[in-house]
């Protein structure tokens, strides 16, 4: 078997350690080169003693100083980068093959550009990469002839769905567990609290894609990339809520046989699938059982509780800049709300608001989208402290 | 695109006439150049005068008869063949590119057998080819290099779930709807009558197959089949009762990622797939709506109350001549169930001792199988007159 060399980014979040568990289970053909992360240096310092990669970087520049030190002080001879520089130099180290993109938000963006220009292959798991520039990153995937696979369990489930079949005229149902506010009032959502959403999701997920789950956004945002990745128009992208999340996703194909992928709810299956592909792997978690389960149930989303979701598609529909414009102001939003600034539906609302003031760019290139970006954060950022006044 | 030219062995039977329903969906791709039938040649006239094959065949000599004078009256120039020589002259029928073997029974091993011989692809929809013969027949398939591909809804799900992938290390999950008495007690399963059992199948299917799906031996036998259609062992294939039938089987890799297929419960899919594969053809049958369901639930099945079961997987893991005697016994057993002359768990009782008495040959030629399927078809008899007298 060869060893993959890779590089992640956001090697201390959720993604990010469940990548360097599937390194753990398969150290003959997974090899780590490169590691970054956003300010757990601990945590950072423990894996660069573990998988000895050969460049480190964080974003934040205390952390960095405190990794660095700790490093030198344990005689561990490994260079330290600090910044967005930092991340694209571990994206870009010359000796990674694939880069598994784990950051969370829009930071995920430029170096994941740099990647594909450097010809490495990608297993994605940040989805603003695709949500904000999905037409500029496909065209840069083609002409650079590298691989783009989904780590997102429903793009995974999607993927290994449609194999090299022609979906050209099939349908993708992606499912949504529909979050703990699935059978919520909108009267009962308008007072649900941070710690409400954090508590019992069905995957093991960081706090801001936990958020986007309970509003349904984080659907909406998968949406967008599979209209990317799969290249199938939006109204061919159907969204399906089943709430044990065991079918992960579906295809239906123009013969209306629908072919799905089941699994118990753990990210490490889809990470594998990205890092193995086309091989499968043998694995030690614990599979499967159908008969364990009370049953498999569906229902369709409902847009007016979940508002998000609307937003997301309107976004995607809309093309150009306005799906960097959506996703900055949800990041500024879900944030806001993290903090407890302010309540669960103001999440959609400062998304809407921002989307409707946006001066929108049909054709952005890389530059207008991070102005875009820029621009909605801002906005965002007004409306959060209006809303705050508001409730005062 | 390409016309197929397809022969049909069973032309009249269920899947038979819904294979025709398909050519009917499809008049540019494919063309129907010769039909064989039992004995309802009413329905092989309607067929005859529709279609325009080359050649029609019918088994029973009466009914070759009648068709020949019927279409000698309407003007109708073409041969009409009869018995097992008719049958073979439509499966190598030398337009045909494909066969559907769509008789039910021992009947349709050697037509084909003949096909394979003459290079034709099979649309495999007969069960007892692969049980009586698997072994000599994957060889020659492997030989000639000819294409067998499953029509069965279970099998065609399982092919659509592989793909091109390695399945070597995958376990194979056949779901079975459990027929209508899945929840009956032991006590309750004796008095079942014939007319209990064909009543409310979810599948559209003859009454031999109807009677096989109650007694779970029809699941049994498409372990079987499923054994050397994928070339897996028995002990990496499951059974697993799903009362909806919407997921028509299961595919579990090496990495415990699952992949299914699921459709309504309609054979016209997985036929149509057969014929299609490798591309898919648009369809207008209904789709599937999966919130419209109450939910997809899954057992285990219990091998006490559905004897058969046990005794085909028993009979498969024999090999050699044992399937064939097994399957033989079971079609006298439920062809006397239908005519009321044994209850319904009498059937397995004389499967098992049929089996029992059996002088089993390690590595039969197709001379030898069909001398065991004789012997046990008529020890199967005489052990109906047994049960009768007994009961009387």
């Amino acid at each position: 078997m060869l060893t993959k060399a890779i590089a992640i980014l956001g090697s201390t979040g959720s993604i990010g350690k469940q990548t360097l568990e599937v390194v753990d289970q398969h150290p003959q053909a997974l090899q780590v080169v490169a590691l970054a992360a956003h300010s757990n240096w601990q945590e950072l310092l423990e894996q660069t003693k573990k998988y000895k990669p050969s460049l480190v970087a964080m974003m934040d520049s205390t952390g960095a100083q405190e990794l660095a030190q700790a490093l030198y002080e344990q005689a561990i001879d490994v260079p330290v980068m600090v910044g967005e520089e930092g991340l694209i130099a571990v994206a870009t180290h010359e000796q990674a093959d694939t880069v598994v993109t784990a950051v969370s938000g829009a930071i995920g963006l430029r170096p994941t550009v740099s990647a594909i220009e450097q010809g490495k292959n990608i297993a994605l798991a940040n989805k603003e990469t695709l949500v904000a520039a999905g037409a500029l990153i496909m065209d840069m995937v083609k002409e650079k002839g590298v691989s783009l696979l989904p780590v997102d369990s429903e793009h995974s489930a999607i993927f290994q769905c449609i194999q090299q079949q022609d979906c050209e005229q099939a349908r993708l149902i992606l499912t949504a567990s529909g979050g703990p506010f699935r059978d919520y009032s909108l009267e009962q959502l308008k007072k649900v609290t941070a710690e409400d959403a954090l508590r019992h999701p069905n995957w093991r997920m960081g706090p801001k894609i936990t958020i986007d789950s309970a509003t349904l956004m984080n659907k909406g945002l998968e949406v967008i990339e599979a209209r990317w990745l799969f290249d199938v128009d939006f109204d061919r992208i159907d969204v399906l809520i089943h709430p044990q999340s065991i079918i992960h996703s579906m295809v239906e194909f123009t013969d209306r046989s629908v072919i799905a992928q089941l699994g118990l709810p753990d990210m490490r299956l889809p990470i594998q699938y990205a890092l193995s592909y086309p091989q499968r792997w043998e694995s030690c978690w614990p599979k499967l059982d159908l008969t364990t389960l009370t049953g498999l149930t569906f229902q369709q989303p409902d847009y007016k509780r979940f508002p998000a979701l609307e937003l997301a598609l309107e976004a995607g529909r809309a093309d150009g800049s306005m799906p960097a414009v959506m996703n900055g102001a949800n990041e500024v939003a879900v944030h806001a709300f993290l903090q407890r600034k302010i309540g669960f539906m103001d999440i959609p609302k400062i998304v809407k608001e921002t989307m409707n003031r946006h001066e929108w760019v049909a054709k952005p290139q890389l530059a207008h989208i991070q102005e875009a970006d820029q621009w909605a954060r801002e906005f965002a950022i007004s409306m959060v402290k209006l809303t705050r006044e508001d409730s005062e």
